[in-house]
């Protein structure tokens, strides 16, 4: 086998061994089947049997209660923008607020703003995207009675994420795009109306996003959505309308398998998260002066570590340096510059020691 | 290994052993990379470089004009139902024509009456969809000033396919959902507007979805349409304006390296397409008293071979034994009943051997 790199990408980004290793030894042919999991019908014993278990982990791992659907849909995050803009109804004086923490958001809103009335209720934009609101400050920003609320629980680009489940009125339909955070954390599922989550970071390979849907929100989607982007197309078919994309929801079960029996579930995982993350924090506290962290302390994001150095001509070197001895996808998304260090639930913590290592070694010899 | 059964399902479909294998190999790990194609960057060079490979043997392939680009999208099928309807733009006087010769035309036109004004240019469905419309029949159905006329080449549940490229005015842009005899011979694809195509029968596994656009369509698309669904998102940003399905389409570009390298075309696939539906076909012209085809001669499918038992308790013991003796995937879709056999390119024609000589045997048993 070819060494691995130690993969610190955004996203996609990088799978647990040992469910790569298990969908390579099927890869030809999956015992018992004598088909790959890329050509079997999904209409067949066996997907049928990984699309349930799927869900089933997701319900057990994250607490799904029976209120909530679970879907399994395609085009990622992106399109869910759109469907969510769609699928909840909005009119003239009830508008959508998006609370806008980051580039992701900032989509977000731009997407629903071309389906109906849409009112940015928060931003930091201006100070440049350091922090999620405070829980007062949130209630505060959001109107009296919108259609719904949407926040973004880690910004990918920015690092920044909320410590907790973001709090508004419960009889305001919260929505989320929880793609780079979804299972690194236990989460209080029952407050969203809607979460979704492209599941390339920790859920599985690019190619399913998976929504969690409250019942009453399909009780209520307007009519003429396009079929494929209607959730009820999914939840009326358990995601089977049309042919799924197969082999990502069969890694993705993979994953979420490895999750319950390797991990122990999420408050291990969140454990395991908060270590890791600490030990880079740790490390820009220390060095102040060679690495400066971009996200205020108290919406340091888990996942994505961003940081610059002095300079841009430093930043390179650090990224050329670290590509060099394995470390790999640390230059920070090219729309902001610096430095972001990727560190999903796959990535162990040795590979956060190897980047430790580096940085104080690459902030000795500068 | 675990042995392969031959796989008879109607998509998705079995993929080329060669590239099964590859994929095998490389799956934890990519030479040069160090990483799985399941959890790489779409943004770094490795993915870039399928990416453009794949679009390259795409158009060696169908032998691509540059007026027409090659997009990768997620959805399926059923997504360009939608999609066809809202980027070709419609006006009260200016409807689009479908014409309808089995289940999925059905379904392309239901969804484009949800977008605009459409007709029913033609039909067979009354009489079970058993063919298409020949050259003449086609140009007198279809409206003198159509917005678009759509058809499907190859109806995968009913197995009736066009014998050639279907021949419009060329001032009429032409639709096809070309999914399930995509790349299984030459095709005329400057005659096409928009061709789309599912991957998961002859070009990969599900997950993606193949459309190409011609430049004209791509500077009329409306205003307003989700972003995920207009194809200038795709055309501006290479098929990368968000997260693609990373690992469907590096799988695509090993079945086009595949049909390039060891098939050597579409000419040569289309020989030996032709010389395994014969097998079949003619064996059911053989014994007419317990194999009843269901396409007429003009209009039959090199894809699926479709037929009737006398029984459909015959039809359930056919597909049992059939089963038993390794052969799966023949049951007929559950809508239309009866037997079918998808006998897509990576289908060798040792397994349309095994099961003529099946079908030879279970006639003289009965």
């Amino acid at each position: 086998m070819t060494e691995r790199i130690v993969n610190f990408s955004a996203g996609p980004g990088a799978l647990p061994l040992p469910v790569l290793q298990e969908a390579q030894a099927n890869l030809v042919s999956l015992p018992g089947v004598g088909a790959s999991a890329l050509e079997v019908s999904h209409r067949g014993a066996w997907f049928l049997g990984v699309i349930e278990e799927a869900e089933a982990n997701l319900r057990a791992l994250l607490d799904i209660p029976s209120s909530h659907r679970v879907l399994f849909i395609q085009g990622g995050a992106t399109m869910q923008f759109s469907m969510v803009a769609m699928n909840l109804p909005r009119s003239g004086q009830r508008h959508a607020d998006y609370v806008v923490s980051g580039t992701w958001g900032a989509k977000a809103l731009a997407e629903a703003v071309r389906a109906g009335p849409t009112r940015l209720a928060w931003t930091d934009k201006d100070e440049g995207y350091t922090r999620v609101p405070g829980t007062e400050e949130l209630l505060e920003s959001i109107d009296a009675d919108p259609a719904y609320v949407h926040v973004t629980t880690n910004e990918t680009i920015q690092g920044v994420e909320y410590p907790d489940t973001p709090i508004v009125p419960d009889r305001i339909p919260l929505v989320a795009d929880g793609s780079s955070d979804f299972l690194s954390r236990p989460i209080d599922i029952g407050r969203y109306a809607v979460l979704y989550a492209g599941a390339q970071k920790n859920a599985g390979p690019a190619g399913v996003t998976v929504a969690i849907v409250r019942e009453d929100v399909l009780a209520r989607v307007p009519d003429r959505v396009p079929t494929m982007l209607d959730y009820r197309t999914y939840a009326d078919h358990e995601s089977l309308y049309n042919t799924p994309p197969v082999f990502s929801i069969y890694v993705l079960m993979l994953v979420t398998r490895w999750l319950r029996d390797e991990i122990g579930g999420l408050e291990a995982m969140l454990e395991q998260n908060r270590a890791k993350a600490a030990m880079v924090y740790d490390l820009l506290d220390t060095l102040p002066d060679i690495y400066r962290g971009h996200a205020d302390r108290d919406s340091r994001s888990l996942m994505n570590v961003t940081f610059r150095l002095p300079t841009e001509d430093l930043e390179r070197r650090f990224v050329a340096e670290a590509d060099a001895a394995g470390m790999v996808g640390l230059k920070g998304h090219r729309s902001v510059g610096g430095i972001r260090a990727s560190i999903y639930n796959a990535m162990p913590l040795a590979g956060v020691e190897r980047l430790t290592a580096f940085m104080r070694a690459f902030a000795s010899a500068t």
